[in-house]
């Protein structure tokens, strides 16, 4: 256990090419960035209407994309959706709807929820065991996690919700990388019960986080209050207009979800000809940890492929999907030039 | 003085042509929406590179609007900003800087403040007169006034913002359309003192309302304590984008002020022809009231013409400026209609 009160500092993050080029100052620009866990391959841009930027967005609009995306959650109706400008900007909101407590969160995991339930006057631990969670005011995890893909099976889930809303709590559910599945473990059709608030995340999947759009999924009364601490017009324009023509368009989701399992694959077989097991992850971000991560962290780097490491714990590396066959290649180049440095260092015995 | 206490329900606004569709089944469309204060002259639309929508908004980039911004606004250095995804999100959590207490809102104004105070636990009551503001915890203010263009002095401002200052209490000054003048009583140089926070809309004065983008300006403790409450990315890509080119191309913007205070007046003068006299307002909308004004509200409305009302004030409209040629010819139809019906109406003695 780790207590993590009064940790409302500043996060490290990946996806940041300028904490890259201070880390890397040498490095052979553009960075390749394998930091974050966002699909490479974006939903196909296309022409807004001058009206998404230059007019407020319209309320009618907004119910269209709470009713697309509750069908494409599987949420039981839109009344269950919140849209966001992003599930990051909903985190405090969530941890302040129940009362400062004891916040637990599973990790080690995204490090944003400690610190929005530490902002919301949470007593903050991190605990490392499931069971331990049924202690908690608010419970906490990431599913699939964030950055080893640990998996929580939706009848555990489904019990500790129940638990936790007998005596007034919340179970918190960041099911930002479950668009990739497992959807069989998804709570998305249970929010309706009260207790539970899910996050799912448009950026990642779709491969466009700058439009800056998430949603909460919870129970009428749950989603009425967050939706006044959001007020009107929190969704901007181009958002509302990606998110209703993506979240509508089940083809490209499904050829997607396909295209990226390859990929992963692909990605563990490239690593696994260098000698790096896969231990855990997503189709959209590998994870591995084994005792050379940081000697691997920084080769890549050197050569302008960004992985996410983690200052807390060195033997820990998250891997995205490269996009194009030749981010392929520098990857794999770059990879060739770590090992065989590697082989030729000295060892210690 | 009107105790708004609790009033935290949703809170009718211009700008939606589903609302106007509703109220104006037979009018033609579309709508000429005069309803908001938002230029109708948008700051010139530009391709903005696929990485705004894809790629996470980067860090640097949010330092220079933020450096932008201060010397737009006359802020004294980009510590003192805050941006985030328009103004409205933010009322809430500035208004959660002092502790539950006592809000005093100078109206009639723009009715999110005193929704954002009562969601922050505050009892808030509507005051009329400027010298009441001294006696609250947070005291809250539009300057220039939305809908009625009443400006404030900074002096003023100064002097209350001292007194609540010295017993731990804030203003707000919401400068939404402080853009158009009178910049003099801005306060924006004067929130590293403490106990002010100004707020600056990007969308109205460059019409750009669906980018969602606002600041908040205040001391380096404030500013912080707000951009925690936001997280990272709060900012969307194309906000970023927009932000950066247009807050820092001053010549747009001294040409804009110009044109649009030769619009207002040319509306002030299109609607002296039918007798309406304008009370007040600013460059970006006027002030109306007078007996007629819900007639006129009907009868334009029938015509597709969208003007403000305020359901509890009948006498009272605000009207934006129109864009193109079109849109003059259009509510100067409207106007004439109107004015013939007047004509022809059987008057009570």
């Amino acid at each position: 256990m780790k207590l993590l009160s009064g940790a409302i500092a500043a996060v490290d993050h990946g996806g940041s090419l300028g904490r890259a080029s201070a880390l890397f100052p040498h490095a052979p620009q553009p960075f390749l960035d394998l930091s974050t866990g966002i699909n490479p391959h974006s939903y196909p841009l296309f022409d807004l209407p001058a009206t998404a930027l230059s007019r407020l967005p319209e309320a009618g609009r907004l119910r269209e994309l709470a009713e697309i995306a509750a069908n494409a959650y599987g949420a039981q109706s839109a009344a269950h959706i919140v849209a966001a400008p992003g599930t990051q900007i909903l985190l405090p909101r969530v941890a302040s709807l129940v009362r400062p407590g004891k916040a637990l969160v599973l990790g080690p995991t995204y490090a944003e929820h400690a610190r929005a339930a530490a902002i919301a006057g949470h007593a903050v631990v991190e605990v490392r065991d499931f069971d331990a969670l049924a202690d908690a005011d608010l419970a906490v995890l990431v599913n699939p996690n964030n950055p080893d893909g640990r998996v929580i099976e939706r009848d555990r889930l489904v019990g500790l919700a129940a638990r936790l809303r007998a005596k007034g709590g919340l179970l918190v559910v960041d099911e930002a990388f479950m668009d990739v599945g497992p959807i069989e473990h998804s709570l998305a059709g249970d929010v309706g019960e009260g207790g539970i608030v899910v996050l799912r995340s448009f950026g990642k999947f779709f491969g466009l986080a700058g439009v800056r759009l998430g949603f909460a999924l919870a129970d009428q009364l749950t989603t009425e209050r967050l939706e006044a601490q959001l007020g009107p017009w929190a969704v901007a324009g181009p958002a509302l207009e990606y998110g209703i023509r993506a979240l509508a368009d089940a083809k490209w989701q499904g050829g997607m979800r396909q295209r990226l399992a390859a990929d992963a694959k692909r990605l563990d077989e490239l690593l696994s000809r260098f000698d790096i097991a896969v231990a855990g992850g997503t189709s959209l971000f590998r994870y591995l940890s084994f005792p050379d991560a940081q000697s691997l962290f920084s080769a890549l780097g050197e050569r302008g492929v960004l992985l996410r490491h983690f200052a807390d714990r060195p033997q820990v590396l998250r891997v995205g999907l490269p996009g194009s066959e030749e981010d392929w290649q520098r990857l794999e180049s770059a990879l060739a030039a770590w090992a065989s440095r590697r082989e030729d260092a000295p060892r210690e015995c």
